[in-house]
């Protein structure tokens, strides 16, 4: 995989301001206890495969699938100006596209599901990391683990922000509701607020 | 990297009994802030590329790294009757290399770490997830969240086992301490137990 291995990586790692984007289809491992263990790799791959085809689309770098959870970032390997800007565009895409998704679910007898996302930006460590046995392009900080919390907040078709991606915003997107979150680690209190997926600009 | 294609595999997803172990640097966010991003790199990847060594010398199948977090299952591809013996000795080994890394810590100047590991079995659904243009061999279940809440509990330089674990054990490990965990989606609490990293038979 390219994305695993960018070309002209500084391999000792460097410190980079990313807007990192977290998703999870609520409920999925629920969920999954009630389908064959073959549907419901179709539908994880059904969804996992357009939110993929959206996430390249805006040029984010995909870190990870950890069962349904998607971890991917905006600004690493390469930076651009517009990171945040393109992460939002992505989730209202990724929300948009649930519809389409579903709607194949419930024609193959499969359940609609929702996933909630989460964005933020800060500061973090990039680098390959891993041993020569196995080593990928990844992120290390605590912006990575506040990111993590604002997603398990998130609930099916949310898109939550933190300030720091919505500071970062050069489209306006009317904000539905704002939260202050406690995270471990963090002595200040994360402010996050909440769009609506139909208010794409 | 083979052990994300691995031959002879149900390409539809399959259940399966495994035995997940995830492990954590306790503390590693704080610390790496403290530290140069090449620093974090360098003692990030030396802990990685020996408890790679170990995983794989104990025939664990590694599904990722995530940030300082390893996760690994014992038992898929392919089961072997002592998956959850071979997933203690391993993090038992784990815990006893980490007087070495921190050596090598410590010559460099970097601090020393702890790690904690929790094991969890149970049956998940294994299966090629993703996509066409991104997939890898991973697992689907609950018996993966339950693990990481066990993680969540390990202090560094600990093993949690869960009781499904323990009971699948061959040889009989000294329990330090029992506790009763409230996991979100089970009803049933979940026992651990803590083995001494020193009491490898």
């Amino acid at each position: 995989d390219i994305l695993e291995r960018p070309e002209g990586l500084e391999l000792g790692g460097d410190l980079r301001e990313v807007t990192i984007m977290m998703s999870d289809i609520r409920g999925f491992t629920t969920l999954s206890e009630r389908l064959a263990p073959a549907q419901v790799v179709t539908m994880l791959n059904r969804y996992l495969g357009k939110m993929t085809d959206i996430i390249l689309a805006h040029q984010g770098t995909i870190d990870e699938f950890i069962g349904d959870a998607i971890l991917a970032v905006f600004g690493a390997p390469q930076k651009r100006d517009d990171d945040a800007d393109r992460a939002v565009k992505c989730a209202l895409a990724m929300q948009a596209a649930m519809e389409e998704i579903n709607a194949e679910n419930v024609a193959d007898g499969l359940p609609a599901v929702a996933t909630g996302i989460a964005l933020n930006t800060g500061k973090v460590i990039a680098g390959n990391i891993g041993s020569e046995r196995r080593s990928k392009y990844g992120f290390v900080g605590h912006p990575m683990n506040v990111t993590s919390r604002i997603e398990d907040l998130s609930a099916g078709g949310e898109i939550l922000l933190s300030d720091s991606t919505f500071r970062k915003l050069s489209h306006r997107y009317p904000v539905c509701d704002t939260r202050e979150l406690k995270v471990k680690g963090i002595d200040e209190l994360v402010t996050v607020h909440r769009i609506e997926a139909a208010t794409d600009g």
